[in-house]
């Protein structure tokens, strides 16, 4: 049997609009990749009941499995299970089961059920229904002409759920595929995309030779730049320790100045993390970045027992009267040392990071994009400075990202 | 002339992978419907010449004009450009004047011209290249058996600017349309979808009736709750008078409690606004949303003459060295209500916010979800706490946007 292909058609007028952005094929299309499944088209169509026919036929006509998403819901524009009885040539029929469990959902929740909803429970007669089923809308499963049609809802976790636990494990039963394929992202800060690709060029030159794996780049600002390691194997250990040896030869080759994850973690769990070992508080003082560094710190859960604040001091006199910085130019190397150690005095902080700078959009006392950095460790202060050629979003972020890289590789060397 | 179509096709394998998301379509999707221009199908295909060559003639054969989005760069994988020329049945040949203006471009950068890039001034014999070039790729233009075939780069910025500025006015001329549609959009907070549905259920029904415009609504997280108002005219004077009408009958409905902003401001730029118009200086104490108010308030450009910082206090000490907050529970409204007021006199800010809360995932002292604000204005400080039930993402940002409004509403009544 050769490699067997699936399709996914998206429906609803929303999406040729534009009003949504068609995130389910996206994801859906690289869950089939991951799955050793082949896609070579995708196609989106309006709520129209000619239209979504034709697009069906020919999907089932040039694709051994067709994802139908979307318009399964309870109103008369959801035309998905109409059109896929159409096309098998066959009634909908109410499913005793379906009405039941809908009826029991909305029991459970105290609520009467809009009569629509039963709507939900009618299938094509011969179709399935899948097993998974996390809303109120059923997915469905048909053969036709020998081809496979699933039906999900756009809803997106009652979507992943379904294609993850019911179609994706009946299509590589089907398709007969029983190798998988996994990813492994490191994450590095300091090295541009191409001086990564140019340090890394004779091992994917050998990977493309011998090809037990694959390297991806991709840049994801404040995420950091991501190194994605794929490969295949018949089994999660086999592949695993693929994985883990390129992982290794990427690290030799690479270094831990600049990988800072091998578990795709974000810079700040990396540095909680690295403090918490550590026993060390940690505090911040920003001016540029506004409270982009707390906020980042503090969306991780559990962050306070490492993170003491941050003092966002905006203004000159909140510099002066809060951080003790004297009256001297804001975006210089005195003012950003003094900034630091402010930080570490008001905040108790045993470690602590400032930044200061210009973000634009229009010059003040120094150009747009020069930023000042430093770091406080063991109560010794070192600063940098950079000038950013961005725009103001960038500029916060990567000064952002840059500036806790900085207390990382003092945390690892110093503590 | 019945209505005219036109359809989208975005090419590479990177987008059936899921790679990348295809937001390219989307967005011409929303422009052919703000031009008038129906839309019935879009299609994502893969870098494979039989697949590509066989949707082209597809979206020939069914639309009247047809987009075809990426594949136009300088590689070998870049297929679209001989795709079309296969489609047309015609050879491709160089463009001196493309020649001249890409090798123009790297001699401007200093920068030796890949001999590849040449690609890139090969044209099907017969078709046209677009006017608009912001880029080194050039669009194109081929009218194939009646049809028109438009070809633009993947490159956000250069397909934007070669669909708005070319395209579509030449879509609008050959179809024969007059009339442009245009959207404003009403920002609101402090009322549920729901709610500002069935407030504004008869307007829609009379709207429905008499169909000069339309309502629809979108929930935006930190942006607010918006409304969107949307009108078709012959002109952009009467589609403007249109839309302020209905404007002030959305304003009479839902009053300025609950709408922030005409303009589709952020409710930070509205803060700004109002605090500038007094001449006040705007102070932050925050704890769970640990410096996202501070990071809103700065990524608005000369946030500066107005916000004097926060004090991101996410230790009980820093509470208390800082802000003066004495050894009380932290989540509590004595506690917010010291925070507002050292807020102020540590920045000292005229005017001040401050939250404080139990953002999860576990609880601690008090119930996930547990918030307490505080704005300070002529000195008068006022409180209120609400117990949300999300994560915890959306409860920071439910907060943030929520204060910010509390304080909106204090400025308008108070000063």
């Amino acid at each position: 049997m050769g490699r067997s292909s699936c399709e996914v058609v998206a429906v609803g007028t929303e999406l040729l609009l534009g009003q949504i952005v068609d995130t389910n094929s996206s994801w859906i299309g690289e869950q089939l990749a991951l799955a050793g499944v082949d896609s070579y088209y995708q196609t989106k169509v309006g709520d129209n009941p000619d239209r979504i026919k034709k697009v069906l036929r020919q999907a089932l006509g040039r694709s051994d499995f067709v994802i139908v998403c979307g318009g399964l819901g309870p109103t008369q524009d959801d035309l998905t299970r109409d059109m896929i009885a159409e096309v098998m040539g066959v009634d909908l029929v109410a499913d005793e089961g379906l009405v039941e469990r809908i009826s029991a959902i909305f029991g459970g929740r105290n609520r009467p059920m809009p009569s629509n909803n039963l709507r939900q429970a009618q299938v094509p007669l011969g179709a399935e229904i899948l097993s998974v089923m996390p809303g109120t809308a059923p997915g469905l499963k048909a053969v036709i002409e020998g081809k496979t049609l699933y039906a999900v809802p756009g809803v997106p976790w009652e979507m992943k759920q379904m294609v993850s636990e019911d179609i994706l494990p009946d299509i590589r039963m089907k398709a007969g595929i029983s190798s998988i394929i996994r990813s492994k992202t490191i994450r590095t800060w300091g090295e541009s995309e191409s001086g990564l690709a140019e340090r890394l060029a004779d091992e994917i030159e050998r990977l493309d030779r011998e090809g037990e794996a694959t390297i991806a780049f991709l840049a994801s600002g404040i995420e950091g730049l991501k190194v994605r390691l794929t490969a295949k194997g018949d089994s999660d250990s086999e592949v695993a320790s693929i994985l883990n040896s390129e992982a290794e030869i990427v690290a030799s080759i690479l270094g831990d100045e600049i990988i800072f994850s091998y578990e795709d973690q974000t810079m700040e769990e990396v540095i909680l993390e690295l403090c918490r070992d550590r026993n060390l508080t940690l505090g911040v003082a920003e001016s540029l970045t506004g409270g982009l560094i707390g906020s980042r710190i503090t969306s991780v859960p559990g962050s306070s027992d490492v993170f003491k604040g941050s003092i966002v001091a905006y203004s000159g006199d909140a510099k002066q009267s809060v951080l003790g910085v004297p009256d001297i130019p804001s975006v210089s190397q005195e003012a950003v040392e003094a900034m630091v150690s402010g930080a570490c005095q008001a905040l108790h902080a045993d470690v602590a990071l400032a930044v200061t700078g210009e973000a634009g959009p229009s010059p003040n006392e120094v150009e747009v994009g020069r930023v000042w950095m430093a770091t406080s460790v063991g109560g010794v202060v070192q600063s940098h400075s950079v000038k950013w050629p961005f725009d103001r979003e960038r500029i916060r972020q990567f000064t952002t990202i840059t500036v806790l890289n900085t207390l990382r590789l003092r945390l690892i060397k110093e503590t």
